[in-house]
């Protein structure tokens, strides 16, 4: 399959290349030329004629949990605790890996409406995750979610060998929950994981402010500081959230190649703080951005979270000048990647697996066009998503979702609600 | 013209009244049925299926610039007065009428696809935006900018009797356009107008915290403090921004019945602050919601507002419970026709203006439908919006603007840029 879009403005977030008019040619899943316009005698099976709008690398959502579509808009206006403990945990309990299946499937519609052709995801059931991802055509890490309550480190093991190389499109991460869910017996335990996998380590840390503070209780540490003295960090990993870091957290963080996943709309939402992402930005540790998932959120909205991400900054810091634009999109894109582990869908380039939205233009919101970088961040919004792409696939074009029947999905997802509720 | 939307779900917002599942009459301008499916033997121009979506009152844009539409990813991440001063102020100076009249259209459609069925606008040529509004059928207060820089109190007096009135679309408020820039003897004078038409004061008020720092230095009064000494409350009206409000700020806006307009977005952006809204609410101080201008937003979507107003009022109360969904609701609609002064755009019922919108249940976002209030506040998105209806004219309908040729409003835009760029 060879795909040739052509009249485009071409956004390939390689560092300091500016915006250019040209185009992306696709052949089965890489990019065989981005440039200037250019004669081809080559045969393509389609000619895309992009009309004047943008083409750049799918964003990445770094952090969510996907089979949570369920409980969207049931227990909201809650604190993290509550909201935990007495209304998601009990129903967490009653589902069934093919709820989390058709959960997933639900959200990965969404997913393809705001532009991702990536997720990092946290869920119950790893295996069905992988068979809606593959279904659907996702690119998915599956991050370990292990805690004092389950699964067996057996099972972790087994995970990381089976899920990672099963197909093109999935991978499986070591984690664990977090800090507060696991007794130390099992960090360690999970420690020697890490050390035998020479791998790095995903984790919910320094979430809330409570959970710094009974750490620190605890073991004397922050979160930050006990999981490296565990060895935790050693080849490095991702947090989640990161909102309460001090600045000795940020230097292990640093030190680790740490990538912190800020998901702005949950922490706000859940009234849990502001992550110091110039702080981070200025002692260079790579930001990446989620969703986190549909029952914090409660939307799995890319577009809303940039600019989440660069007004909550600004507010952070009373400085306009924070977290400028371009910042933001290199966060939902390449630092994305990097928290993947993704190494060629970070930009746009000859030999990237083709992973590419469309962005368009013709609407008001980006009218006038002076400048398409502050216009997607400020006043673009998922509406203006006009064809997800992932791995040479076209997902979603045009409002439509290419093969996927969306009621038989949506009823599906009501019926498990009706168990769940 | 007669419409019949059947098959609906009916958030009417008259309170404590539940969504229902029904049908809505419109006659000409008027709503004139809703309630349960029924059956009539009347003739009808149109039936609409809505497919079990959401009818409910059109959104209320309650503070605007849509005039600043050229100005849109041109000078972002800036301080409030550098942005004012040096990028702002040079150009609209070269800005003509007709510029405006342009310009407002833009916004117009942008407005549209996002639910908004009336705007309260303050720009620099009101007869432009008069015109601009009835020709696209958008329903519009426009509001008095005075300043020192002019107009002068005639045209002021002028516009007041000429454009209330004119065509039922359009009103006209006085107002200033803030404190910093009006001289005290040019506030006296306006304050006199103000009694002469026992009308309502709008004003950009307590937006920064410099701002108000400033006039108590100059007047030894806060700007609430210092208009309500002059007496330019004394027929209520509105405040624009309301960050920095002190206790007894509130007080005089409770006992002035003020009506408090955010700008949530706008307001982080440029580092503004959060507005104190659980304070409002806790004091009976009606809240609405609007954009701000296209430059400091730079979106001019109702959606991403109302999430902003409630996870920057949780963020800023570290209260994952404050500003509930209904309440957000209730500013986007009630509050907004309140503080627009339009009795009859404020709820669904028989007898009010058919100023309708049609929210989209069938998208991955809305799903599943546990909670309607919800899901369009906190997952609710402007792509969502299936049909804008204002004064019984639809203007929008699944992605299309009825009778507009909107590339050619873009690339009038894009000239205008040329020249004041």
């Amino acid at each position: 399959m060879k795909i040739r879009f052509y009249n485009a403005k071409i956004l390939t977030m390689v560092s300091n290349q500016d915006i250019f008019e040209g185009e992306v040619w696709v052949e089965d899943n890489r990019i065989i030329y981005v440039g200037p316009t250019r004669y081809s005698k080559d045969k393509w099976d389609k000619e895309i004629d992009c009309e004047g709008n943008v083409l750049m690398p799918g964003l990445k959502n770094a952090h969510t949990h996907s089979g949570m579509t369920a409980f969207r808009s049931l227990a909201d206006d809650l604190n993290l605790q509550d909201w935990l403990n007495n209304e998601i945990f009990p129903r967490e309990a009653k589902m069934t890996s093919e709820d989390v299946y058709h959960l997933t499937k639900l959200a990965i519609l969404e997913y393809l409406t705001s532009g991702v052709t990536a997720i990092e995801d946290m869920y119950l059931t790893p295996e069905t995750i992988a068979d809606a991802c593959i279904e659907m055509g996702m690119r998915c890490e599956i991050v370990s979610g292990l805690n004092k309550f389950g699964p067996t480190l057996e099972v972790l093991e087994n995970r990381y060998k089976n899920l990672n190389g099963m197909n093109e499109l999935i991978g499986f991460k070591m984690g664990v929950h977090a800090e507060y869910t696991c007794e130390k017996e099992l960090l360690l335990k999970v420690n020697e994981m890490i050390h035998k996998y020479k791998a790095p380590l995903y984790v919910h840390m320094s979430e809330t402010k409570s959970e710094v503070d009974e750490c620190i209780e605890r073991y004397g540490m922050t979160p930050v500081e006990f999981f490296d003295s565990l060895g935790l960090f050693d080849f490095g990993g991702v947090i989640y959230h990161g909102v309460w870091t001090t600045p000795n957290d940020r230097a292990i963080l640093k030190k680790r190649n740490i990538i912190v996943v800020t998901n702005p709309g949950s922490n706000a939402k859940l009234a849990s703080g502001i992550a110091p992402l110039n702080d981070y930005l200025k002692e260079g540790i790579p930001v990446a951005i989620g969703t986190d998932g549909p029952s914090s959120n409660n939307a799995l909205d890319m577009f809303r979270e940039m600019y989440l991400a660069t007004v909550l900054g600004k507010i952070k810091e009373m400085d306009p000048t924070a977290i400028p634009a371009m910042e933001v999109l290199k966060m939902a894109t390449v630092n994305g990647s990097l928290s993947l582990e993704h190494k060629d869908t970070d930009v746009l380039a000859k030999g990237k697996l083709a992973d590419i939205i469309m962005i368009d233009l013709h609407q008001p919101n980006m009218q006038p066009v002076l400048n398409v970088a502050k216009n997607i961040v400020y006043s673009g919004c998922k509406s203006n998503v006009k064809m997800t792409m992932i791995n040479g696939e076209i997902l979603y074009y045009n409002g439509e979702f290419i093969g996927v029947d969306v009621e038989k999905i949506y009823d599906k997802a009501a019926k498990i609600m009706e168990r769940l509720k």
